[in-house]
């Protein structure tokens, strides 16, 4: 990993499921638009409730990808 | 959700399952004496050990919850 | 828990599977060079990707055990 | 101010026009269920957007109010 | 400790003594109406000072207790 | 608000005015690459003074803005 | 700005109109001894608050200044 | 307290007591070239150790006095 | 202070009697196992209750020691 | 600098030489899509290490740049 | 070290060479008002960028030094 | 790196040169106790100062190396 420089770029992921779908489903949204994404951050972890249940759960990542030459 | 006033109350649950689970009952609890609660924010996650496992999960959450007038 | 005195130690464990899993391998480790672990704190929360899907989950935790007499 | 004890209760609140009013209508609500507040801390300020422009202002306080023997 | 639901409120204290007596007097206040409180953290110390002596120690506490079911 | 996922950049903004107006000066540079923004929030407040006045309030401003499919 | 080096100070400013002002009120007292303030950064917002309304607001300012060969 | 504009120095006191002596060592210095001190807030608790025991109580503290007009 | 290299550590300490006490509990177990401590940091305090009375006061310090040749 | 809407990036850069060259190669780096780069914050400071020497310095700098009319 | 009172000031100071350079010349102008200037703590490093190369830097130091009876 | 467990240790280290000659001191010691040190992270970097001069650097380093099966 040391040799790269690496973007950061930060982006908010949801999911009905649990924790770690929503931050695949970040990063799935992420890779659209960047090639080689290498690790992310969880900088914040919220959700939404209906009906006293958690309805979403949402994730604020850092996404670190490489930045080609 | 712009148009409210929440109130913000701290509340910890605790579950033997895990993280979204802990979240869930803090989230019973607090509906007992908040009708509208509308988001949260973990802002702690810890646990307990017993013989190596983790016996309990703990979460710290901020509970969000519109004020009726 | 009061009446102990506790040494806290860091160390980041890692998971295929999911964040408590990444968890308790932590505590697999810890629990080779110390007795009594009493409970822990997630620090930080990362993750490394590989083809766009989360390849491993990897915590830091803080980790608390009773030092003997 | 130094002899009270005081409660420290958060508010969300919201105003159409500024900051400030922001402020005063989370102090408004507080004021229905307070009766001695004494001053706040403002300890996030957020907004909503719609059509580019600044839809709604929110401030989430730290409200303190003095507790009665 | 790892079974129950706390609730977690903020009361700031006050004593012409020392911090320690500022946190007791917090706790005093908190108990009338909190039955079952269980712990505490210091979140902020500071005082008042009056011919260059400190007039009031004050400390802000977040101050749990068990919810009952 | 909880089914989208966002994008979150930071810009800085500026104004001779009030805060008010250097946060909406932010979002106007900001709607020309981005279309949906939702929220921002502010992260840092801080002036320029020339001859003892304010000359500029400068705001630093994390925006978040929906991604489309 | 870079090549100066400055002397940073924390001043408390209040006013009872709004935030700005309370700023402004600030830098006047800072530049009856400081000749050259250059910037400012607000650390900490807060209000006194008498029969609900906001009576004071008070900032925090780092102020920076050019200090002179 | 609200009508005042305060500056706020920071002060590190020690002694070889308690906390609470160490912070009124800081005051008693701060006094000598500061009329009106209000106030102080503890940003930081440290000590020296000399053969196992704390040798001396240090104390960081943010002090706040009147400038008069 | 400044030629040595230190180790630094986090331990938990508690007392029945006040916050100093704690810390130099916490420092006796130390001492154990670290020859040569020099300085140590409050990083959190916090405490236990029973019938509304503290029952235990605990704080987390991080704790420097030389390391030898 | 202050009449400028500035942009502002997280880029990571790294140099095995030290932590100067690192901030100049994430610069070069950021310097191929942005054109008008004003100024950086050190947001954390890291490093690789191998055989017991460090083999990269790696830094996350924070880069602000002018958006142009 | 720890017998002193500190008074602790900060400072910014500037260079075209390095991180080191930019401490050194802060201390420099401090020295000019305080005679017993003891340690400094860099509490944020930043960089000011010309034609993508970095042409200042600038670090904000916390800067300790022995208040004298 | 992600397959790994790391162990987490801060150590302080220090020179008279520079800031990258300090973490290098540091590591030289670490790697005394510690065979698989991978990374490190500064926390902390100050100095002391010596006639108006700095006569020594010191970081704070979070250190991981790899503990083996």
């Amino acid at each position: 990993m040391p040799e790269h420089v690496y973007e950061v770029i930060e982006i908010v992921g949801s999911s009905k499921t649990n924790i770690e779908d929503a931050v695949q489903n970040a990063l799935n949204r992420a890779a659209q638009t960047h090639e080689s994404i290498r690790w992310f951050q969880i900088v914040e972890t919220r959700g939404y409730v209906e009906n006293g249940k958690v309805a979403y759960w949402q994730v604020n990542l850092k996404i670190g990808s490489t930045i080609k030459n």
